[in-house]
């Protein structure tokens, strides 16, 4: 946060309404008891969009208030109207951010195989590996300890972070973003018994196994390698597996979070959100703009439609429709999941109604 | 994919009855769509073991079917029939891979202590770190930014991939596969307190608590290693924790998938399947030919009998006998998880009939 | 375990009870099956505080056993009597604990920028890579493959093990322990459309939507750091992410398990126990000494009180008062969650009940 604007340029950078003295520095953004107030070489500015927040705002100082909030009520030198504050959020941030920790250049101590193209402007950290027939784009920034295996082929302006491991045969689009650790096209998990293994069994019968064979697993070989859009993110200790024949694939736009699995021959489409600790088993397909919110499984081969949303913890075992909104373990929709919670919450009680009622008709039946 | 057969010798080695022109040579296998017709050097063998891929089959190309399809109905030059198509998978895929992307011989930049034994014919890739005592069995293939600690052993043939982190004390077997970013032998993850603890006490109680102590937590340092069998593989940025005092223990010939989790002093069999981001707890003890689908939970201290399959996600709180099939959280018999379910979407109606009939019943009381 | 103590030392050291010859050699722990007789330069001792355990002892072992077990029963030729075997546990692995697997010194393959300030006594292993500005405390260890980003600062005793990642601008206490491949200070995972997105709208309105709009993600940088207090554990494979605009935070002698994923701006209080594969989302608040199982989610935005302790795979969804134990998906009291769980495994008879029940009451309606 080393950058400094006025407050009058932040604002028309962030496209939005400036009050009071336009000609403050602005330095950084905190949170409003970290925001002092503003002195001779300016200041940051607090985020205060919501009254809650604005309480701990500091007299004299810069802040980002939500529309209809009065900066003079709390005493603010200057301010900016947010009309959607995570918005602005994301325009503030940007302006603020120093941009990855890699120096510019390449670190000696890389070792680059002399096939490998590099991009102009691209900085590769120190003991980064960089495989033969990699085409790494311009103004890409490869980290410490990052990995990229052979003929793999990476746009421009990436971001690879530190020890993140990208492998053979993979291919990114523009503005790829890799967060420290992610493995990217690391084998595929396919494995084959000579004779119907028990999973095959019971995914037939449905029942209990009648016959039980010892038998060891044979490896299908991944041969595949992963295709990843423009813009897509791929999240902190994160996996995408490699594709068995074609590769796996990752839609443009498409974001993905934290220690996520992605399996096998998956092919997710474009302007996804996959949350943290999310799974995707092998050969499921995800359309477009679908959101799965933490921890939501998704089960092999199956197929989710287009802007779909799955709630936190859904475990999805059935092909979703489009547009619909699930939630649960299995997943249903939104609404029937909340109504057998409710039903489920009142359930002991439906026990004792049902007892009492029992011993009321066995009594009529006496009576009558 | 650069090797080349003629289709004759890769049906022979397959196992499998070949149709048409024995003598085209095959470069590689594809799906249908991206499998053109044989040209003058060969061609990519197309799988379409089901009618459904097999729609998209070119005109004068090569293709792997299931038996029963007629590779006339489609035009190809030459065919094999696969009996068992997931099984004829594994002998393609093993015949067109490459093998890893690890370059022969020891790479300048690797660190790699004195003391260490190298095998005949291993590999070593740039930037691996070998520490002392540590033996590599023949033809093991170790890639970039390994890290292998003291005194550990690993057979022949294994292949560890970028990143993956084994640590001091760890054995294992032959042919051993280590995806990139896994972790063998981290610490476990074992602490207590001076007093009974929460934890303990509702362990004891199972209900809710009388006395709340502040404590700080004591560290139980973990002395064992982790011993691996033959033939075992490991997922990508998997971590298998070290034991306490004696190893934790993966049986022969077991699976395991990326981001999944093994605890200290875990035993598992033979020939286990355990599916991405599974979990087991400390001191579980899992036997031979288990498969836990992803996600899968085992708590603690439980034991899991030979051949049981837990289907996705199922949290598993108790012991589990031998040859059962479960689901669910908390996990159950397969057949009561369906019925539950079953009831669980008829619940919201089951509570308007109870209270419909209750409306009844208090008629014919007033009425009586 | 290459220390050694003779059993009377180790007593006092443990503050524990001997019995039997105090001059017998102790050179490690072990099962009671792989601890045999003492011989003349001593022995490992058995760790038999269960008579479950104590029926492997071999005569003529020596041994720790709980209160009221008889030594003489077992023909040991000494013991120690352990009033709290896990706290026992914690004080002979910490004895024999031969430290982590880093040699002292700075090796000379590390990459240390010149304005890094390295600690008196510290060890950095090899390949490791310590960027500007950073401060390390005195006797630090740092594994190899380690990468620290710049202006971290990170306090005396660290332990920091092979692969770990720790980004820029994150600062830790003392005796900091980082698993194996732990990610500490990636980015945090937050996107906003230009307009509503769908899961605004879900949360709002809590049903099906009624329009869909495509709409690309915009990132919301990352600008804070992570913050650890004293005594903190972060578990193998584990990710926390950066704060937006302050630091995210977790507090002194918290642990924290393999697999775990810490959202941006969480606040994570003292002493609290994270288990694997738990994972918290973004912004929500966790007080003192609270217990997360494994598996567990916590949702983002929500608060947990202090002491409150979630049993294994409970997913919580909105706020947790203080001292409470829940269990479940939605997470709910462990007295409710049983209650709830015993009569859905009585649901399908249930539903045979009402059905007879309102047989009945039609017949009656008949008659009557």
């Amino acid at each position: 946060m080393t950058k400094s604007v006025t407050i009058g340029e932040l604002a028309r950078a962030l496209d939005a309404r400036c009050w009071g003295d336009e000609t403050l520095s602005v330095t950084g953004a905190a949170e409003p008891s970290a925001a002092g107030p503003v002195g001779p070489d300016g200041g940051v500015i607090a985020m205060a969009m919501s009254s809650e927040y604005a309480r701990a705002l500091q007299p004299g100082s810069m802040a980002i208030l939500a529309e209809g909030m009065d900066p003079a009520e709390y005493d603010l030198k200057a301010a900016i109207f947010a009309p959607r504050p995570r918005l602005l959020m994301a325009g503030l941030t940007r302006a603020f951010d120093p941009g990855p920790d890699i120096a510019p250049g390449i670190h000696p101590s890389a070792v680059i195989d002399p096939t490998a193209q590099i991009g102009a402007g691209a900085a590769i950290g120190p003991l980064a590996v960089i495989g033969p027939e990699v085409r790494i784009g311009d103004n890409a920034r490869i980290g410490p300890h990052v990995c990229i295996g052979k003929a793999t082929a990476i746009g421009h302006d990436a971001i690879i972070l530190a020890g993140a491991k990208i492998a053979q045969g993979v291919t990114a689009g523009d503005r790829l973003i890799v967060q420290p650790g992610a493995v990217i096209g690391g084998d595929g998990f396919s494995f084959v018994t000579p004779e119907e293994s028990g999973i095959e069994e019971i995914r037939r019968t449905l029942g209990p196994r009648d016959r039980i064979v010892q038998q060891h697993w044979t490896r299908i070989h991944s041969l595949g390698g992963v295709d990843l859009g423009d813009d897509v993110e791929i999240g902190a200790n994160s996996s995408v597996d490699r594709g068995t024949i074609r590769a796996t694939r990752v839609g443009s736009g498409t974001k993905i979070d934290s220690l996520v699995q992605i399996g096998h021959n998956v092919v997710i489409g474009e302007d996804c959100l996959i949350c943290g600790m999310a799974g995707i088993a092998g050969s499921a397909r995800i359309g477009n703009r679908v959101v799965l919110a933490g921890r939501v499984g998704v089960n092999d081969n199956i197929e989710i439609g287009d802007d779909v949303i799955a709630g936190g913890a859904s475990k999805i075992f059935t092909r979703v429709p489009a547009g619909r909104v699930i939630l649960g373990n299995p997943a249903v929709k939104m609404e029937t999941q909340m109504e057998i919670q409710k039903a489920l919450r009142r359930l002991p009680r439906f026990a004792q109604q049902l007892a009492k009622l029992q011993e009321t008709v066995t009594r009529l039946m006496e009576k009558g």
